[in-house]
């Protein structure tokens, strides 16, 4: 096959992970390798930045800064949620792209994201499929959701993992500091799929972790939940530490985090009352019910871009799953994804990268098998730790300055129109 | 001098620092190398370990584990918050202790904490020697909040400054990622010392950190604090990023966390309200100043037992600082605290370990110099920077098991009675 001669654009969409910026990286550098992409831009703010006409010309980035962003946590061109309409019903942005497409010559489009920016990417390939404008469109996979179909696992899960895991045995071992008693629930970030809170049964594992672990796979039952936490908490001498997922529902289908926005509504003087999430509702009600202190902790924004702590293996794997776009591109792939199957060299987990269909992957949830829960849905069953470990080997590597991670600087030279 | 011959006992004493057991690993390493003293007691829960018999052999322990011991946060023999009586008033609990010294005839006393524990090692210590009993009390410096008086720096702080200045860092690139205005509000804690949120400021020397940043050490001020965010968030197209203390107070003397406190009183069906701490409180009243998303992000816990992430420089002080309170203790010196001097060896920065005497120490809190924060008060100088860069260098390094640190399991066998 003849190869196809263009540009390339490359946008990264939905919430930063730490690797995010690694699969950039890797889509960045081996795209200026090529003979065939005589330039490559990078998208301000993802799909957004196309329409808009605001890219920049990586090229004027300085090589040290693109080596730089393999360890930058985020995302380093902007991000963003944006839903592209139906193209049957509404047109005008599928428009736009081509033109911008055709002004720009761009024969070659990465996206990197999670279930929606697949969905984007796919309906961006049908398109110009059906425009008759040639042109390679790979998405990238990430999210630290770990929710793709499709991929054994995503790029940006293993980093968050391991930091969950870490900082869980971490606070398993200051919460149980003093001789009275203490109850600590962590919120860890997951509205449909448990898989990060699944992490904390890394440290549970390696016996410093969490007495329970609450899922949105399996039903909450408050009554249930005060039951396990009593029995625990007297068990262990008042000590109880809980793992919950944000997003974890009542039978109902009303997430426990809203059972907090009842109270004291319009009753703030500066502002709407928030009562906190998942775990400050909990620490709430085992405070009374258990008469004891109870602190909620959640892990924020902080388990998502902690790439000082990142998994080497996934950051090698993200910046591989973009220079395999790039390359599957230039050969003549298009309209799939990278996506990662779990192979074995020599009795050791290593990573192959295949393709996977974008219609196929896009707006799929995937979610954490039943049989990898216990029966009692509060812990997760061996199965989920042969499965993790391997992805959450070694510790990346970022360059330190001052004795803090230097984090690239990218110039952003916007390319001239 | 003649040694002296006898046991030892060592205690830690109030919040964990991610070091407090490297200093424990100093002395217990120590200890058991000199001839003159037999066995070496580590007490459960500090001073109430001691009054209640019961402290564990430290001779059991693996010598692996309490190598260990130096790369593992929290307080791993226990803590307590427990203020001594003024022994005039009521000299039960110093008359126990001595039945105890007695009995076990403990002739050295090590105690590892902050203020307070210096109080208490400075009551033990002149209670001792009013009633003739030979014995060598030293104190070991910890705190996060890096507030106690006549030693340079804490043990503990500097790696508390790193992960918070490196979280700093890395919520700055998570929290602009999209091209939509974000408030983020970061909780540091230090009640009535600003150190630990002067950090912030490491990451903002770097290019990416807080706009502003406010201490205990100046007075808050609502309409100064929403007209300083007002200009910042209009001058940087509604980005804006705030670190605050978790002790600032008003002009009134009262919490910027108890403003929440009004709300929704007894309006809870599940227990307490509590509507979360000062960054909440903040990040209320900026959604309805700004008319913006603002979040509320507390590293809570975390900061104090991020292990994974302390300073290498602070982990090898703290160790030593053990060590040496064997040493000079075993040398003759009694009723004193080890301290950090601040020295320099061929341009750069050395720490020297110097004896500060208890009763100077006790109590006494040591705040930001004013000329350190800007006159504004809503940042630091360089001379902050340039005392505590010296302070975050180099990476400690747990052994890592199935990716995740290996930390210290120690068997704790109580002493036979």
């Amino acid at each position: 096959m003849a190869k196809l001669v263009g540009n390339a654009i490359f946008g990264q969409s939905g919430g930063p992970t730490s690797v995010i910026n690694a699969s950039a990286a890797g889509v960045i550098t081996e795209a200026l390798k090529m003979d065939c992409i005589p330039k490559v831009f990078g998208a301000a703010n993802g799909i957004r930045g196309i329409l808009e006409e605001k890219f920049y010309d990586m090229t004027q980035e300085d090589p040290k800064e693109l080596e730089l962003l393999k360890t930058t946590p985020s995302s380093a061109l902007g991000s963003v949620r944006y839903k592209l309409a139906d193209p049957d019903k509404d047109p005008t942005d599928y428009n736009r792209l081509l033109e911008v497409f055709k002004k720009y010559d761009i024969r070659y489009f990465f996206y990197n994201g999670g279930n929606d920016s697949m969905d984007t990417c796919n309906k961006v390939s049908k398109f110009m499929q059906k425009a008759g404008y040639e042109c390679r469109v790979m998405g990238v996979p990430k999210t630290i959701d770990n929710d793709l179909y499709a991929t054994d696992h995503c790029p940006g899960y293993a980093s968050a993992a391991k930091y969950v895991a870490t900082s869980t045995m971490e606070v398993f071992l200051d919460a149980r500091v003093y001789d009275t008693p203490m109850v600590c629930v962590l919120e860890v970030m997951g509205r449909n799929a448990g898989w990060l809170t699944a992490a904390t049964a890394i440290a549970a594992y390696k016996g410093q972790g969490p007495d329970l672990i609450y899922l949105p796979e399996i039903v909450f039952d408050m009554d249930k939940f005060v039951a396990d936490c009593k029995k625990v908490y007297e068990k262990n001498n008042g000590k109880l530490i809980v793992a919950v997922s944000e997003g974890i529902k009542d039978k109902d289908g009303k997430y426990i985090s809203e059972y907090g926005s009842d109270l004291a509504k319009e009753k703030d003087s500066f502002g709407h009352a928030q009562l906190g999430g998942t775990a400050q509702v909990l620490a709430n009600v085992l405070k009374k019910e258990l008469k004891c202190k109870a602190r909620a902790i959640e892990f924020s924004l902080l388990q998502r871009c902690a790439a000082h702590w990142a998994s080497a293996a996934d950051v090698e794997e993200a910046f591989t799953a973009g220079q395999k776009a790039v390359q599957y591109a230039v050969e003549g792939v298009t309209d799939h994804m990278v996506a990662y199957k779990r192979g074995e060299k020599n009795g050791q987990y290593v990573c192959e990268y295949v393709l996977v269909n974008l219609s196929e992957v896009a707006n799929t949830e995937k979610k954490i098998p039943r049989e990898w829960i216990n029966a009692d849905g509060t812990g997760l069953t061996q199965d989920y730790i042969d499965y993790v470990l391997p992805l959450i080997q070694g510790e990346s590597k970022p360059p330190i300055e001052d004795g803090v991670p230097r984090f690239a600087k990218l110039k952003k030279v916007f390319a001239t129109k």
